[in-house]
């Protein structure tokens, strides 16, 4: 007789529209059978640490052409996916066995049978490292940073850059990747904490709290009086415009994402688009799983600055299940303060 | 005793806000001496055919530091400067002798006196075309769409390409150029004359009236079930919102200019602009001048496709200094069909 053990599911219950609240979200008890089919290349894995992240919530939305391109939207009664770190407890695949950890697109639930594919689901070789980084710097959001900054941006020594969201996942790594590189940069971020986080621990040149600017225009052009060479757009919306003023001839924006515009039914305009052609401006959209190619790559790369303690990393930690819809809600006004991850079990 | 001559100039009165007018101009008639100063390397040339170009209206309004990275504002009481094609009456520079012709940026008047400049102004090498495709096809128009299309949108054979303000210098060659590559064209323009011309004469696959659609978005749908791949940008605006709905993923947006914008004192809001994540949309400003090192390559590949009956072009003439205000003025409003070029003098 196969061991069975219940199986606690994140589910969305319908699509949301506005901002997403906790009661969006239901949990679903299921029973799971310990084991993998007979002659199957699935995995059972059990969920370990779950990632908050802000493109989930264009996958709460309806279905929809546009944002399809994108990502396919949740199923409602379905349980929610994201990027999830997992431990392998019975595989019929060849390259998993037993006791392998992996970090990948999974569903928010305890036990989790999986179809392991490539640049879906990675293998985790590296366990000197604490195993929640997977959902952040050492997954997908330090792989959207390192591609976005590196291979978007075309940045050079000495350049002055700008990163909204700041001190989220993407951001506290982008502004630390671009010291390395010799940037001037500025970060932006909603709380006084943050931003003295920006300024004090991620060594930010300089920072500022947009919750307190009455004219982001003004504030951008203080803070960079020569004007922006990139800016690496999360948030969008009103911000996007300000910054549209104050960027330098050949100036680039890798567009990460736009979180200030997800939640509102009619997105906010953007009027400052003819900078675009006065200043030459390439806005470039980019999606991290274009680049999952040069994973290991970015792990050569950021290990051995992690293992020498020269990258710093925040993570804001919510201790089980029961809070993933809290946490994962708390995202969109921004509540989190770094990374923010879920522990579904410590083993 | 040194000839002279009259000088008739087309001068700007003062700063223009709104929609330029003719008699935000101004005729100025001054005397010219029909020599260059002893010693120098300037050339006095005969100004023959005027271009007429929708980004002059960024250098009518106040000097403002985001034009300025694009082009100096005119001065008011001066003579405005545009693209000119000339010949040389006198000459004091080593490359230039009486009765070469060039084209490039000279002030609106009858005679002018020049320091030829490198990517400023170009000796006109094949004089076995028609002088006045100078302003257009062989100069910065001409130019504008080959580095946008070939340099800017990396077009590929068999993608679908979407043209604004179609009928124009630059639209009717962006859509010849993609129908070369074999891409699938659409254009758009303001009046039947246009689109039928963009239909019989230049070889689109399709063309619409903007102004006779209620809905944007639903006209782009109807032309490109399949989603669009480049969109070549001349308006910006309430066309942009709607095309950015209609991208496909990966597609490029090179921006040439936002002709629909430059009159507003309050330029409209682009909403859809989530769509560049979406999409991974790459949204290019460029400008000309950055690409005139291809000129010669650019010569190269028009010439003989011109002799051969190969590309088509429209001009719509005016006849006359006097006429230059309302020829330049009526670009705004779409009253030229097809490249307006304004003749000074036929010699």
């Amino acid at each position: 007789m196969t061991a069975t053990a219940t199986n606690k599911q994140v589910t969305l219950k319908d699509y949301v529209s506005g901002f997403p609240k906790e009661s969006d979200f239901d949990f679903t008890t299921t029973t799971v059978e310990l084991r993998v089919p007979e002659g199957s290349n699935s995995v059972l894995v059990k969920n370990l640490y779950l990632s908050c992240d802000p493109y989930m919530r264009i996958r709460m939305g309806k279905p929809d052409p546009s944002t399809a391109a994108l990502a396919q939207a949740y199923t409602p009664g379905q349980p929610i996916q994201g990027y999830v770190v997992s431990r392998v407890i019975e595989s019929g695949h060849p390259d998993y066995k037993k006791g392998d950890l992996l970090w990948g697109m999974v569903a928010w639930e305890e036990y989790s049978v999986i179809t392991p594919t490539p640049h879906v689901h990675f293998k985790i070789q590296h366990t000197d490292v604490p195993l929640s980084y997977y959902t952040g710097l050492l997954g997908m959001p330090g792989m959207t940073a390192y591609a976005g900054f590196y291979e978007v941006c075309s940045p050079k020594k000495g350049e002055t850059v700008y990163v909204s969201a700041a001190s989220g996942a993407v951001g506290q790594l982008v502004g630390q990747f671009a010291k390395m590189l010799g940037c001037y940069v500025v970060g932006s971020a909603g709380s006084k904490e943050k931003v003295d986080l920006l300024k004090t621990k991620f060594g930010f040149d300089d920072a500022f709290n947009y919750k307190e600017e009455t004219d982001l225009t003004a504030a951008l052009k203080r803070c960079f009086p020569n004007g922006i060479d990139i800016y690496f757009e999360n948030v969008g919306g009103k911000m996007l415009d300000a910054v549209l003023v104050n960027m330098n001839p050949h100036g680039r924006i890798p567009v990460c994402g736009m979180i200030s515009q997800y939640n509102l039914e009619n997105q906010e305009g953007v009027h400052n688009l003819s900078n675009i052609i006065y200043k030459r401006i390439r806005i470039q959209g980019f999606v991290v799983s274009d680049f999952y190619d040069k994973y290991s790559k970015f792990l050569e790369f950021v290990l051995p600055h992690i293992r020498e303690g020269k990258i710093t990393y925040v993570e804001d930690v919510a201790d089980g299940l029961e809070k993933a819809p809290e946490a994962l809600v708390g995202l969109f006004h921004g509540k989190n303060v770094g990374k923010q991850v879920v522990v579904v079990a410590r083993e």
